[in-house]
């Protein structure tokens, strides 16, 4: 299936005049065909067929919805090599790690089919009436959650797959009832493209309404802005730049009705690494570390990319083992030419700042645009007096903060902004000083480990991808894992309704999957 | 016990130089004594009394927490008569009223004591780790629900005791785990000051932390203003005007770490009667829609203030009905001169518009600042020309709307704004027609109504009380029924954890209630 450059506006394929290029990061090559940009008409369509389709998805029973997400997770896999083939030339990320994603991808979508199938999502509650309550009869309320409405998901340069055109916000939205429409990323719009084919296909050959999906490219803001301003768009999920993201949410905010935005931005993982631990293994965790920081290029939201440590010889020995590894790794082309310079920067602010100390950089690279490793330390009380030094920088650098004692530790703690995550590397002797760091772990990060790396986000249940600001927009979700689904949606109170104009999950003999009655909880 | 008039900033009490009295509105008798009114050094103590206390109430085990809203409701019934009657100077509203309001106050926070104990509000999930899986283990991640931190909650006229000091969003947010700082409604402050020490005596009996609960009386926006800004406060519930409400969001979306708001703000709650229901009844429901309009003098949120029906004999019917009953509903005096007067505006204004035409009007009264009914109708088409007439009128105010057929019945709800509720009166005949109509009503409302009225909002489970803007900033909460804990919560995933440094309620022997063991819904 070639890539076609269109825009897919439902089941409608348009070409426009206006058309923009990518060009391959790694060669420099202009990649073929060039790609209709959007304008405020192909807004209007997709909006309104998002808007119609609305009022019969959302309806949809679950199992119809359920295969609708395998039958797309079908598609995707049917385009085969030449989607992966696509997303290396336009991201030059490997094909082994694409190969992942894709399975992550169509694994997001499964795992939503089977979370549909569960029933709990719709978080019924039903309170029976009680006629002979004093002094008033109490009326029989029965709660459902519905969909907001139309979804507009951006995707993200540095998942391809999996925060892309079908990544966790579209599965999310879908299984929630929510038509989507896909702002794609104007770094890999032929990946977007072949996805988006597998995505109109799967809607047509589960017969659905045409607007459950749309793609719009562009290469300017004004369609991101469009979009979010839109009256028939009710939720926006973005991941990118702090910027970006915060840009969204103030146009999102200004609307004549504000709708949630649920954009995840920035973050630089703090990494503590715990007395025990470093002098129990400080060499290997030197090495976990290196291994964890260079994945990707560095290209994760989260990159470790702060190390806390109290100061001492086994901190030493952590640092020459990591700086030693870090020489070690060849660097690779990052996602685009404008990421890379933005890294450059970022690593030249962190090189010429007077309290921060270079320690190590990667292998030098000969390819276009490639992402070498950087190694920093500083004093934790120049951290404090100097918070510029904590700015995210996106890709594989990372600054190792001294710590003279535990009060600094917590205190440089204490003084960052919300995260993704937050990791703690300790053996049984550090747990009381893990106890005490863990309060302030717990309040700045969405999800915080033990003795691992937080590269690499599960997609499950239990998965938090989210946290306190400016890590995301609103702390009171997450992006990846099944917990998604609430975010696109709310709740509806149905009061003394005749049982033939209940919503068919609330009726009185329907099966009504994980719910509570009266109060108590029921599996069934 | 006597009013104090003192700012209640965790276990001291505060006397200011500056204070403010309030006249009953009844009889514009000036009520002693003056209230303290708090300044930025008050909203700084305070504050920083509950980010102290927070850091050791939300680890607080839910069965002390649910004792200690056990003790703040038995505190609040020894007040006994002084507080109605004080509630009663304050707001005019009658003592039965207010009685059967305590009873609601104390009836929430003993509801969310047993939702406490019942566990699933922690929302834990855990997927046990797989270390054997392919091409790599899967950690062990385990997920719980941790609060927001300080609220701060402003108390709303209308409800000076079940929205107020310690009314619904106080529960919640302390149910949750998130000490609350509580802005005083201007209006009752006597009545807030008893409530307070009600308040602060449990804390003392409880043993928590003095800063899990301040009150702070003021005259002024700077003291809300000051509090929603305040980098420890993070979250905000609010019930009141559409201004007051978009005022705080503003705010708190400026902050440099922005925070919800739940502001629940303006809704006219449309009632349908179709055809059905009008020809089998429309005479009882004329009468039982009038005692709902005039009910508290109109001061509910959920007030029915508009009706639309299709033309004809029937709809006349109603209207006869629903015009001599209002005839013999006497005024009562509304809440404070203020809301009497922008009432009287609002009414003014309808009664003076060249499409909306006069019905009837209550009896009139010879006391002060009474609240007198006004029904009034206009033809759906001129609606959809004049959307000024749906602003809310806040009192015994309702417009019918006369539809020529179901076409601008459906029209003129599609065109209106989120709501609180949304009702219809049918039989059996109807359901079709109501079947059609559902749809847009449960986008537009928190709560869908059959053969009822709205004003009456149960607290139990399957309650909403929330909606689309502007009926709440915020639609995907309530802020009645148990619902509401989740508001304050936000979800922090722990991986690869040893169980020694888990929280207690995700370790592997505690018992964690309701919650979901690899994707599978478990109820102990």
């Amino acid at each position: 299936m070639p890539v076609s450059g269109d825009l897919f506006i439902g089941s409608q394929r348009v070409k426009k005049s206006e058309t923009f290029f990518v060009s391959s990061p790694a060669t420099g090559e202009k990649l073929q065909p060039g790609f209709s940009v959007a304008g405020p008409e192909e807004i209007e369509r997709a909006c309104n067929l998002a808007w119609t389709a609305f009022h019969t998805y959302r309806e949809l029973d679950p199992e119809s919805r359920a295969r609708f997400l395998e039958t797309a997770a079908d598609q995707i896999m049917a385009l085969g090599d030449e989607l992966l083939e696509r997303a290396h030339a336009e991201t030059a990320l490997p094909i082994a790690r694409l190969t992942g994603e894709r399975a992550r991808t169509v694994g997001q979508l499964r795992l939503f089919a089977t979370e549909l199938r569960n029933g709990g999502w719709m978080g019924i509650r039903i309170d029976p009436a009680m006629p002979d309550r004093k002094p008033l009869p109490r009326p029989d309320l029965r709660l459902r959650k519905i969909p907001l409405g139309p979804v507009v998901v951006f995707g993200a340069s540095n998942f391809p797959l999996a925060f892309s055109v079908a990544g966790g916000d579209t599965a999310a939205a879908l299984a929630a009832g929510c038509p989507v429409i896909v702002k794609g990323h104007s770094a890999h719009p032929g990946t977007s493209d072949l996805v988006a084919q597998a995505m109109t296909e799967a809607v047509k050959i589960c017969k659905l309404p045409e607007g459950v999906f749309s793609l719009l490219n562009g290469n300017s803001r004004a369609l991101g802005a469009g979009l979010v301003a839109h009256p028939h768009v009710k939720a926006v999920g973005f991941t990118g730049s702090r910027a970006g993201g915060l840009a969204l949410v103030k146009i999102a905010n200004e609307r004549p009705e504000p709708i949630p935005v649920y954009a995840e931005m920035s973050s630089i993982n703090p990494v503590v690494l715990l007395p025990g631990a470093l002098a129990a293994r400080a060499e290997e965790i030197g090495k976990g570390f290196v291994a964890s920081l260079t994945m990707g290029v560095g290209q994760f939201c989260t990159n470790p990319g702060l190390v806390l440590a109290l100061e001492g010889p086994d901190l030493e020995k952590f640092i020459a083992s990591a700086s030693a590894a870090l020489g070690q790794v060849a660097p690779a082309t990052m996602l685009t030419p404008g990421i890379h310079s933005a890294y450059e920067q970022g690593v030249e602010k962190l090189a010429n700042h007077s309290r921060v100390k270079l320690l190590a950089r990667g292998a030098e690279g000969t390819g276009m645009h490639c992402g070498r490793g950087a190694l920093f330390s500083i004093a934790a009380e120049d951290v404090l007096k100097h918070p510029e030094v904590t700015e995210e920088v996106f890709g594989a650098s990372s600054l190792i903060v001294r710590c003279a004692n535990e009060k600094e530790l917590l205190d440089t703690l204490e003084h960052l902004e919300g995260q993704l995550t937050a990791t703690l590397h300790l053996t049984d002797a550090d747990l009381p000083l893990a106890s005490r760091l863990l309060p302030t772990l717990e309040r700045k990060a969405g999800r915080v480990l033990a003795n691992g790396w937080p590269t690499g986000v599960e997609v499950t249940h239990a998965m938090v991808h989210g946290g306190p600001f400016p890590a995301t927009s609103d702390s009171r979700s997450t992006s990846v894992g099944t917990l998604a689904i609430e975010r696109f949606l709310r709740p509806v109170c149905y009061q003394d309704f005749p049982d033939a104009l209940l919503p068919a999950p609330l009726r009185q003999d329907a099966t009504k999957g994980p719910h509570r009655y009266d109060g108590a909880y029921r599996t069934e």
